[in-house]
Parts: structure tokens; sequence; C-alpha cells
């Protein structure tokens, strides 16, 4: 993507002539449109757009456009996100004792897969639990934690974020359940991945609760954290077959191939802005 | 298969030489094992095995052969069934008004896809519901239930049931709750297609269930029936992805094609003696 | 949908400002849009768009509107359809002995799930070869075929489908290959099943081919026939896992699900003018 | 797996008796059974066999059992492999610039996963164009190759191989095709990723193919190597769906993701002795 290029994504109450107003509105700016997804909630009434748009030479600056773009947003009761293609978010990664997902984010992060900055690696144990991770020289902490001091450990991790500037917190199997508060705080910017395909199997230990109940295929699911637990809204999810033979140890493994996919989706969903929440519901504007 | 091809599938719990034993029976008989299946459950101790050979020439006849696993399942506490491969099994099909599993079904037995006999087609509602599925010759039954009715109702669905000699029953979208007493009858001999990839959503309108939440994957699942509505052991298990766009009719359409071929699955396994219940799991020797 | 909406395909070399003239153009016709998807192949410079839009109560009429697009596509070198939503494409089926996508789409179109008018039913085989198929009271055609009457009875092919006013032609299992004269005649609207994962066994009996080869994943494949047998553009692909049990007849079973499904998938996209030609390629704009 | 559990592996013409002969064998000498899958190429007339078995207490010796096959493999004309479950198989990785597959099987291996020796890591390329993968300790050897030095370079592989008692090497991208002769003499221990999904698209730049022919369904495929390149026994496949959306850069993107757990769950299956050759084919016992 050139420098040029930005995606704006915007959702409002839907009635006639947004697409056509948003569309004029750039071309009078002097932009090219490359990609454009719309949709419409029928249920709700809420429309969704993301549009990728190019702008020509002696097109008006970001700012104009901006401010175009705001303009339109009060007249129609529009929220609305606008940014450069290119630009990078600031992801900070929680982890626990499990370091599958952690390894494969940091994997596709350094071969250029995903586009963004790693502010930060927190986990709640030593760093010893995380050697078979290559951490390189990104910023490691420890903030442990028991139930006594969950609020003061919370508030180290908000603290971090804001001195980070992080855009986007990953719960990477960080096997914390975050508070309300936090939760609140990180609304619509903290994607966990549950090791379950939900709303099957909640709760602890889920592969085990799938092995005992003898189904034929398991799964996993990242979602918005919320601070109703394993309620957010879901991203990305994917199953795989297993067997009789399988026993919760192999289920284990399966899973762990599950979850770092679909995990990895939904960070790139998310960073390329192609996630909108729609209530307890996500509409994913794919590639 | 041959008319000299027999299956043979058996359980007890695990000791050495069980394999040896059987194995060498059917040697010594004039037999040529084709095919051997087994499982051993360390959690239970419990070991399954689905064996299939043909009588040779000069072979033992059916009946001796029967009575030497008689008795060597009499000295190891084991329980089997043994029949000729080619033997048709006996199948009722119930179902309400949604067509589909039982057009499916019966298009593959037409073409010969299933090796069964269709024993009685029932409904709780009348033929005309049927009206995009071709009955042929098959005798149908419409015998409607109300909740008074309920209890000569099933005792009608049971009479049939023996007066048809029907070994297997398959509940084809049929929309009423078999009682505890039917279902204990039929246990390990009545199929029924879930709308939904168990234990995600139980109840009713599972499908609108599911867009309500904002799942991604949706599925469905077979299992044999028991008292305990929706966690009788599960045979065969499938998905699909659907994206926001989908309303809850598309689900429920791209639900049809999963039920169908879920359906089917499980009742060819099943005809072919390849599932055997091991408390509230399957074991399934698979093709 | 009601019979205000309207469907809207277009293409046209991308340039600046198509997007909003389009979008303007629909709202100042009294025009809502519903849903619009778009694809721009940076390959070639083409530009693809679908637009779903209602019209509103004191909209433009159907004619004006068709008008103003018509215009518009003079001045911007564009391709265009326009048609109503709730219209019934008129399908013709070709088939040879093996019935199951005949049978499969006719069950669809009975119970509402692909909305259509079947003009006719061809084959080069008498109608006692699809006797597990209930054909209903549709028109049946035998139009046998040699190497010597191939002419003629393409003759009677095209000419059935220009009395018939067929949109489009399909090949369910079809064993004959159309010539190069009616391949072209029939270009874009006649959609073939192709028996096999293209491009991996072309030819025939490529389910014997995939046995020979020990493959470990069969597909099938639904495209536009062209000229060039087995390489028209594709619209839809499937696969299903097999293993070393399975013997060629096998495959052939299970190939016929995937058949099914995966030309299910290809004629609703087609009927809901979702797939466009680029040349020898498609864009799917999926639901 | 106990280090009293051992694996046989055995293949030879079908007759009867074959299974009751193992079995019996293994009874006597004090085994009990834990797992064991046959098949039967009705084909070929070839017979495969996989056991798995615990020594009980008082059992014979390792070398006993081993003798006691022997015999009865001079009998049958049997081919056989037997160890122990627990032993690790010796590997050997090759790769030139793409390191996902590498870093892959490196951090399976490290959690455990997979259970196996690294002996060394092999590229045609310098250490840092591995710069994203963590070798740790590893051996690494950097044998360049040119079109003149091919013969010298595959005599070091070949050399390392012998001196590291290397069991499986394995083609983790590694982009040179091995010579006629390397080839025969690694026959049946060395496995190749081939980035596309044979026999879909042979030759360079599969995933770029795949975009031109605009499929809708990419792949990858493990295969043994032969000296027929892309024509070597298939071990394990998968595909992914993609779109028309999707750059030839998104192919290669997906087609990462697709190969390395395509790769991993055939080494799997290799150190697990699941795989056995079938002349041009492969049978897998999978767990």
């Amino acid at each position: 993507m050139s420098d040029r290029s930005m995606v704006l994504v915007l959702s409002c109450p839907d009635r006639p002539g947004i697409v056509s107003a948003v569309s004029s509105l750039l071309f009078e700016a002097g932009c090219n449109i490359l990609d454009a997804q719309q949709f419409d909630d029928t249920e709700t009434g809420q429309f969704f757009m993301r549009v990728v748009f190019d702008r020509l030479e002696h097109a008006k600056s970001e700012a104009e456009i901006a401010a175009s773009i705001e303009e339109l947003a009060t007249r129609v009761v529009m929220t609305f996100t606008l940014r450069q293609s290119s630009a990078k978010k600031r992801i900070m990664l929680l982890v626990s004792k499990f370091d599958h997902c952690l390894a494969d984010l940091l994997y596709r992060w350094r071969i250029g897969e995903l586009t963004m900055e790693v502010t930060a690696i927190v986990s709640n144990h030593g760093r010893e639990h995380l050697a078979s991770t290559d951490l390189g020289e990104l910023p490691f902490y420890h903030f442990p934690v028991t139930r006594q001091t969950k609020m003061e450990q919370e508030a180290r991790i908000w603290q971090l974020v804001q001195e980070t500037n992080t855009d986007l917190v990953i719960l990477a199997r960080y096997m914390q359940i975050l508070s309300d508060g936090l939760s609140a705080k990180l609304s619509g910017r903290c994607i966990n991945i549950h090791h379950s395909f939900l709303p099957g199997f909640k709760g602890s230990k889920p592969y085990h609760q799938a092995h005992e109940r003898g189904v034929k295929l398991i799964g996993a699911t990242a979602h918005y954290v919320t601070s109703d637990l394993d309620e957010g809204p879901i991203i990305e999810q994917d199953v795989e077959r297993i067997s009789h033979r399988d026993t919760p140890d192999d289920l284990v493994r399966k899973g762990r191939d599950i979850e770092r996919r679909v995990l990895a989706r939904a960070v790139r969903h998310h960073l390329e802005d192609r996630v909108v929440l729609n209530r307890k519901k996500t509409v994913i504007f794919t590639g």
C-alpha cells in the first residue's frame, strides 16, 4: 500500500444517499476508490461501510479529507475511523505459560506478514516460561498476579498500555480473566483466543469437556473481550476433525494449531480495519 | 461384498490375548480376515474390535462360527454381533414437515448407495406435507400426535417397529421428542439429526440462536437417541462457514445441506456396523 | 425480495468517480442501495460492481432508471445487466445417466431454495435412465446422439434453448462434449460440473486417476463452458478427504456429494447475478 | 509411551492366518496388543499391518521377540520394522530462504510435540537468511550449490546423513531438486513439502499458476521424494479457500499456513511409523 492509500470505516443508521454522499465526497476530494464493501443490517437498521481509496495527485490533504468526513458525520450521525493504510498499529501481547500463539504471531510479524509494532510482551509468569519462543529485543514485563493483587496488576497493565500508546491488546493464551473495569477500558481493542468452539464448551479445560462429551470436531474462537466472559463479539472460528482415538492430550495438541491460526486471522482482520462492532456481533469485511 | 463375507463387532474388558483368540478362531474356522480395526479405551479399560472376514471354501458354517464365538464370549465376558455383510438392515423413517433429510436418504437408497430395506415412513403430519419428495410405493403412515395422545401415538410407532422387524429408526427431522420409554426401547438403534453443532445450541430454533450469537460457523450433529434430549452419543458432526451477511433463513438453508450429509454419513456408518457404543460416546471404525 | 428490488451488475475500465456516478444516479432516481460490492482488478485495470437497490416510493420507473444507466454506460464504456431481483431465470438441464445432480437441483427448486423456472430436461438417453428422480410434469426431451448425428442433435438443443427462452443451460453430468459452435453460442450462460478438482485430473475417469495417483483429497469444479474443454472460467470448487481404504467406487460415491453441492452453489451464484466473467476467470460477489 | 511399548509395521502378500500368526506370536511372547490396524490392498494382493504392543512383566526380551518375527517373516515373505515406541528418530532439515516450515517444525520439536532428534540444519544459503528463526545450538551447515557443484554438494549432504546417523531428511522448502542418485539413496526416508495441491500445478511458481487459472482453492502436498519430481508417494494434503480478491502474494501467504501444517502432519505420521509405502502410494494408519 502506498502512503497515499487510506482506509475509511464508518457506521450510521441506514438512509438513502449514504453511499452516494461518501463516494462523491471522495471523488470531489481527488481520490480514487480502490475497494468498497458495505453491509446493511436490516434487523437493526444500521449501515456499515469500509472504503479503501488512493489520494491522487492534486488531491486534497489528509486533514481536509478528514474535515469533510467529519462534517458529513455530524450531519448523518455517523461514527468513523480514518487512517493511512500503511500506518502500523501498536500491539501489546499478554501471555501466560503456553506460548504457541505468541511464537506464531511474532514469527508472522518478523517475516512481514502482520504489519504492526510490538510495544510489549507482558506475562503473569517469568520469562523462563517462554523458553521456546525467541523474544529478541522486545520489551518483556513480568507482572505477577494473585487474587489479592489483581487490581494493582491490572493498573500496571493499563498504565503500560497508555505509556506505550498501544492500540490493541492481544490475549495470546493469557490465563487470567480481565476485570470488568479493564475490559471496559479496552473495549473493541482487546482480542482473546478462546481455546474452544464457542459457545460449545465455556469455562475451564474445554478440550477435556469435549473429550468427555465425545464430540467429533473441536475448534477455537477469537473474540473481543467484554466484561461478560466468553460472550464477547466473535471475530473468527475454526474447527478440526477428531476421533475416538484422540486423548485429551491429543485434543490439546490439535487445539494449538487451530488456536494459533484463528487468532492470527482475527488479528490480521483487526489490523487491516476489517472488523466493525455491531452490538454483540461483528461485521467482517474480508479480503 | 459376497454372501460369504461377515462382520463381527465385539466389546469386552481389555486383557492380553483377545486379538489372538479371535483371529485364531477365525483362521481355524477356515476364514480369511479382510479388515480388522480395534480400539482400547485406556480410560475405561474397555476393548472394541470390528472384523470383516470371508468364509473360504471348506470353511465352517455360519452357525458353527457363531457357536465358537459364543463360546469365547462366555469365557471373556464379551458382547458381540455377527452378521452377513450383505444382509440389509430394516429401516423406519420418522419425519415431520421438513423433508430434505428424507428425500436425501431415499435417493441414496434408490441408487444403491445405502444398503437397506425401508419398512415404513411415519409422520405426525399428512402425506401432503411431503409433496417435494417421491415416496414411491413405500408404506406411509400418518400418526398425528397431541400432548394428550403422545403415549398412544408412540405405542403405534412401537407396534409398527415390531410388526415390520425394523432394525433402525431414523428421526429425519422428526420434530417430536421421544418419551423416555420409547427412547429406552430403541436404545442404540434410533438415530436423530440435531440441526445444530452440539453442544453449542441446544433447544429450539438453534440456527436463530446461532445468528443471535454471531458465530462464524454453523453445524449439525447426528446422535443416538437417549432419554436425555440432545445428550445422546454423537456419531457424526460437520460445519460450514457463515458470515454477517447470512440471515437466519440463510442459516436454515445452509443447515439443510449440513444436516443431510451428516445424517447420511451416520446412517451409513450404522448400516455397516461401524459404530459401537462406549457408554455416553461412540467408537467409529471408519472405512 | 420485493418487486421493487433490482440488481445492477457492471464492468468497465477503472477510473475515478465510477462508484460516485453510479450511487448518485441511483440516489437521484429515488433508490436506496441495499448492498454493493466491487472489485478492482489491478492486473487488468478492469472494474466490477454489483449493486442491489430498492426503488422507493416516488422513484423513477424501471425504464427511466435503465435509460440513465444506459446513458452512463455509453459515457464510460461500461457493460451492464439490470433486472428485477425477483425475476426468475429460465433454466434447461442437460443430463446423461447419472442423475444425482439433476435430482438435487430439482429438489432445491421444489422447496423454493433455487429461484428459477425449469424450461426443459434434455438427455441423450431415455427417460428410463432417470428412474430414481421425480421429473414430475417437467418437459423431458430425449435427444440421442452419435458421432455422426452430433451436429443435428446440438441444433435441436439450440432450437429448444431459443424456443423456451432459456437463460442458462446446466450440464448436470451431461457426458457429451459440446462443440465449439454451441459453446460459443452459450458463452457465459452454460455451467458444467467437472467431476474432479481442476486442473488436477482432466480427461476421463478422473476419480480413477486420483485413486491411481494416491491423492488424499478429491474434489469437483463448476465452471462456465468454453470451447477449450475443462478450461472454462471456474465458479466454485470443493474437496473431501479420502484415505488409502477408499476404492475407486468409494471415490465416485464421495464425489457425488461434492459434485452436487458444488454445482448447486455455482447455480445459485449465477441465478443471483453474483458471477461476473473476468477474461478466463470469474469474480464472485458472495452473499 | 513406556519403554516397554513397541511398534511393529509389516507388509506381505495377503494370505489367511497372518493376523492370527502375528497376534498369537505376540501373546505367547508375553505382550499385550494396544492398537492394531491393517489394510488389505485387494488390487495388488498386498497386506499391511501396524501393531503397537506392551511387553508385560515376564515377557520375552526385545531380541527374542525380534527373532520370532524374523522367523515368521522368512516363512511368509514379509518385510517389517520393529522399534521401541519411545525411540527418537534422527532428523536432518534442508532449507533454502523460506523458513516458515523450518520455524514451525523446530517450535513443535521444542515444546515436545514432535518426538525426534535434530541432527543438522543444512541450507544452500547462509545462516543470515534464516534470521526470523531461532536455530539455538543446532548444528548449521551452509552447503552452497551451483549447477557445476551439485554433485559435490550432494555428496556432502549424503556424507553428513551417514555421519549423523540421520533416519529422515526433511526438505522444508529446500528449493533444489535432488538428483536421481541421492533420491534413490534416501528412498522412503526423505519428505518434501510441495507448495501446491498436486497434481494440479507442478513446476515452478505454482501459486502464480493457480492465480492465473482462477481456482477457488489452493493446497499443499507432502510426499516422499523419488527421482520422478513431484510424483513421489503422497503422505498428506490440505487446501484453503481463496477468492478473486487474492493476489499471488496473498496465495503465497495463505500457502505458508497450509504448507507448514501439511508438512508437520506428514512428519508426525512418519515419526510414529504410521506411513507404509505401497508402490507409488502410501498407506497411512492414522491415530
